[in-house]
């Protein structure tokens, strides 16, 4: 999975039907020190999560095994807010 | 997915039987600030977007969870056109 | 999907077997002005395609959807002979 | 499958249902030299695997072919702990 | 498929248990020229392939599209032995 930090929201009044409803969040993908690098996904949100939470995003097909998501055409889901890190071998 | 912008179309007579009447669209990839990225990807559509809209492309076998892509040899679709970007953390 | 230009043909006699009689094409990435670029990938061919010619690749497990390339260990198929790109927004 | 190293876990307390339990696993991916690289990926632990461990991680919907990932939304399985690699061509 | 040369072996005791007796290979990515580029990847050999041998590595879910591979947490596969490459508009 990727980590990542959620920015904001894409608004698509023209979409997939099955879509209707899915939050469309933008991600961007966060490295250990949890700065933001310039990469970012759209994902749909499967946990409840908002602006500046730090997030786990699966992508693929993995992206469609949420109720929420299941046989839609999305590629990436937010499908955990993260508490931390605990990164002992690193951590200095 | 990804962000991107319909910059045209890909003319291809000769193609897996299944697509006859796809519509295959070059869509070129954008940064948050909508500025074209060098990358592009051609994807089918499925929502009716055309030249110059701001979309939604999604890749992998999630590409074939639309009506119009299912069981077909593509492998990225266009299934969302963009209103907006709502970035509160980023706006400034 | 990928586009490119075929330039070459893979020779391989011991491969799985579900192969025998697929032609394996290796295939240049191209840029929107038909440059090459460095990265290339194999494909089957499904449509005919021959050296030369400018191609749509699809990946993955999109790559398995054309009745030549069923249910076989291909992650790249040549889905599309490509007759000319219409980009009337970057024409000039 | 991508070699990697451990270096830590993810805490989130908030996911999808069916990851209750699954242990979130931090790889940062390693060289030939077993030099450690910039990127990292998220994985799901299904080996018993722990900080400081060589491993190997599967990607994609190839994540969800353990017991423990079968149908859950995750793209990266840690699913073997290496223990030496064997490269007579690059030995020296 | 990815173009590539076996340069030696992972050994892994403890792994996921469908994976008991398949053979790890180190592959490292080639150019055209057959010159080996930095990038490698993990694969299941399917066609006792060996070191120092040119090989195809089909990747995502094509790779468990063979008799070994099958339903098994793998994401490469060695799935042909290459004879020759065979590229007439780069040949000189």
């Amino acid at each position: 999975m990727i980590l990542g930090k959620i920015i904001g929201t894409v608004w698509a009044t023209r979409k997939d039907d099955s879509l209707t409803g899915s939050k469309l969040l933008i991600v961007k993908q966060l490295d250990l020190k949890m700065q933001e690098k310039e990469s970012f996904v759209v994902a749909v949100d499967s946990v409840g999560a908002g602006d500046g939470e730090i997030v786990l995003v699966a992508t693929g097909s993995s992206a469609r095994q949420t109720t929420i998501t299941k046989n839609k055409p999305v590629d990436a889901v937010v499908m955990a807010i993260v508490d931390k890190l605990d990164i002992p071998y690193h951590g200095n």
